[in-house]
């Protein structure tokens, strides 16, 4: 049952993080399909409950639990829309670690709809305290990243 | 545990249709709480996951199964914003049906942090055809709509 | 000619502060007109505007300027869609102080397209502190929003 | 005067397409800055006023006034999130063609705060029918998209 007993920030498994969602009237624009930038949103969603199910809260970093408060950014994003999602869909949006870095991470997703490709994306992410300023990976993100699960099978490092 | 067992459309309740929704860093503002035209998001979630439990869908509606394509719009909505929502909070949409009537419905929704009362709000709907002209609910709904749990206790019938 | 002359951040008029602002893709959902919700982003920049326009700046405020760091935020709505607003559609937001008070303000907001209402809005707003504790408006806005042309004929004080 | 005389939609210039727009509360996220997903939105209201000022219209489009209904469809962005935009920002958006195709068109995309480039993109768009299937570009606007500013110096002609 697709809709069953996934918990509300998804699970990771052998190809990585996957994350349900549904498309409602709010990500739609008026050609009928999903507005183009909509799909960032639910990108998003699932690079935080992929960090979420690491143990990573936006709470906590910002909290300053780590050192000083830090904050998640995209530095770069490449994204093919490949094919529409549209009102009503239930979207699969699965996340894996491609290139793990000291001060940078490169994830690839990709948003499905049953067995059907609609988005693939690489994303370059990195964290910056509240002045801005780019800050190191706290060390133990590296061991939570290397998780059977959280990388893609041919992925390198970032240097 | 609160993120188990709740499916992906939410379910309904003596008090209504529960629907549990994530805040994302999209929903949020500068101000570091959610924004407040985003509030309004949420509660289309709700909206829409009580008409999908209740067997009404969208696209059934514009692909006009009740014989010309259908939309629902709002017409009118009175917001209390009570307290803020911030990042990572897991949220629960109620939504009950507060006055049915033949072509317009007023729901009464609630968005809670846990125990804590963060959004009230009703909203007044209606649907309308691909021309834009108010149309009749289909004879059906008026039934799905006084399923018990779909309506709140005091509700009268909207003229 | 409707696109000439109109900064960037509207201007006041007998009936209040105007803004013209443009309908986009992004706006849009897929029953083709604009998504109920994006509304409130367009009253939102009328309202920004309105105070840009008297001298209050949201960056002064988070800056500190006025004694502590201060932001806006909406209290209470109430919002009739009257009409839709479509692709491409040139919008005229007009914003007028309903009741001004001292620590609350009641603004009425409309979003016309030429002669024709789309949207009536009464919004109470507050400026909080980086707590989230509600503050008194800095006495000199008491004189901003009696500036001619920022107050509706009627409108009273609230309390 | 910075906010002067520009139209509501624009102009071309040498360099291109120039649109200001300005930054508010509903274009920022918690970290203080503008939310990734909304540079997409301000990107795309630069794409569709330079197609304004050429004279191609979504609402023509939309009503088939080229033979059937178009919409646009973007295929592939790569954006590099340089530096952020604030909230009260005045941002110029620069677009222009980088590659001109007979069914699909790359363009360049810039956003600054006066001299500071705060995002480069590359945008791939296409159009399709209300079926969803690509379809070429009306032979006039081969012509528009030569139009001096719309074309990048280096521009080559897309396969």
């Amino acid at each position: 049952m697709i809709e069953g007993n996934e918990t509300l920030s998804g699970r990771m498994t052998d190809a990585g993080h996957e994350l349900l969602a549904r498309v409602y009237y709010a990500d739609t624009d008026f050609s009928g399909a999903v507005y183009h930038g909509r799909y960032l949103e639910f990108l998003e969603r699932g690079r935080s409950d992929f960090l979420r199910v690491l143990g990573v809260h936006h709470t906590d970093l910002q909290a300053g639990h780590t050192g000083e408060p830090l904050f998640w950014v995209v530095k770069r994003m490449e994204i093919d829309f490949v094919a529409p999602a549209r009102i009503d869909d239930v979207l699969t949006i699965s996340t894996r670690v491609a290139e793990p870095g000291k001060a940078r991470i490169r994830m690839a997703q990709e948003i499905r709809r049953g067995g059907a490709l609609l988005i693939a994306a690489t994303v370059e992410a990195a964290v910056i305290n509240d002045a801005g300023r780019p800050r190191r990976f706290p060390k133990e993100w590296l061991a939570l990243f290397a998780t059977p699960g959280a990388q893609a099978p041919n992925s390198g490092e970032m240097s």
